[in-house]
């Protein structure tokens, strides 16, 4: 599948316009939602409305978000819910160019003490 | 219902604690969501995210979260869908705090260019 | 001063409408800002944009912005800089609406585990 | 000059990863700041943080931030600011990764009404 302003993407292969649009859409997801309150009762919400907004990026088939519930139950102050942190998400998007077809990762790294984003064929 | 940390509190009434907390909430739910990627698919779940996600802050006991459907269809771009801006936001949030309990609404009012939030009893 | 939209706030006391005014403000600029990349050598041009862009909100006639330099050294990973989060910042906004001036603080309590926003007089 | 966690980028060419990096970055800045109160006299200042924190990403080389002055005057309601829109953003970010530099470019393209972001080398 083609998507408009083509012109603008004629020196991208397909796979350069795949791993383009998959890093755009993890930013966004990523900075979008980051702050976001959380608890064990509105997880799974957040977690599809994440999922279903960033779906409608451009190239993006497929999106599984995942939110680490230990770490929204033992991050929980005495208000009873937390701010959605990069640390508790791991999200994988499904992007898909002209003939390239990747898979885009988000995960927190101890070794890193990072939320890295990465590719994964 | 009481919060914790009550002491910090001790110079306002029930109704300044509604209106203090109630004024937090909407601050934090435009700032939070406005730039979400929506389109006419995602919309519900959206609102549905939103309203569960602000209902989590402090003496928030409802929330009704409407996007216009109009807006969100007029403005969507050659790629089927929209950032969400306070102009397509409708938001009544009922604020409960000890005896008090009032009722805050976010609506963008053309008359102002500008989306007002304020209390109505 | 007064504001534009004073019939929507005619149920509101001079101190009322301070507070909420307030606590929009603070909510806003918590969720408008968590996330955004710092480090030590970013760290103050971030804390004046922040004082600034909420500086511009209703009632708002001063606004300090402080980010705990410690806690961005920390809490930088392999990469250099760390996603700000509540826990780094501590604020006080100067409202002054009508006859009313208030201060309106937020500050990381570790006994609440929580980023509480209260009125101080 | 190269990143951490290099093991995880062993599928990538130098100019994906460049590309990768854009991507993320580009899409952080816009849904991280998207929302943020501006006017004429803050304008400045924001466009100067936004660029500093976004500098600080993986191969982040240098960041160009214009903020349209002529739309944040129209715009600007009864209450004398605005809150950001892609629509004002035009953004420029050299990216070096390795072997390999690009430049991302972020304009609200007319005719595709779409804050477009794109490879330009």
């Amino acid at each position: 599948m083609r998507e408009p302003g083509e012109e603008y993407f004629s020196n991208l292969s397909d796979r350069e316009r795949a791993i383009f649009e998959g890093g755009i859409s993890m930013g966004a997801l990523f900075h979008q939602f980051v702050g976001t309150p959380v608890n064990l009762e509105t997880v799974e919400v957040l977690e599809g409305a994440i999922a279903e907004s960033i779906k409608l990026q451009p190239a993006i088939r497929d999106a599984e978000v995942h939110i680490d519930r230990g770490m929204v139950r033992e991050a929980a102050g005495e208000f009873g819910y937390v701010s959605l942190t990069g640390e508790m998400l791991r999200v994988r998007l499904d992007v898909e160019y002209g003939s390239s077809r990747i898979t885009i990762c988000l995960e927190y790294l101890d070794e890193l003490r990072y939320p890295l984003m990465y590719v994964k064929d």
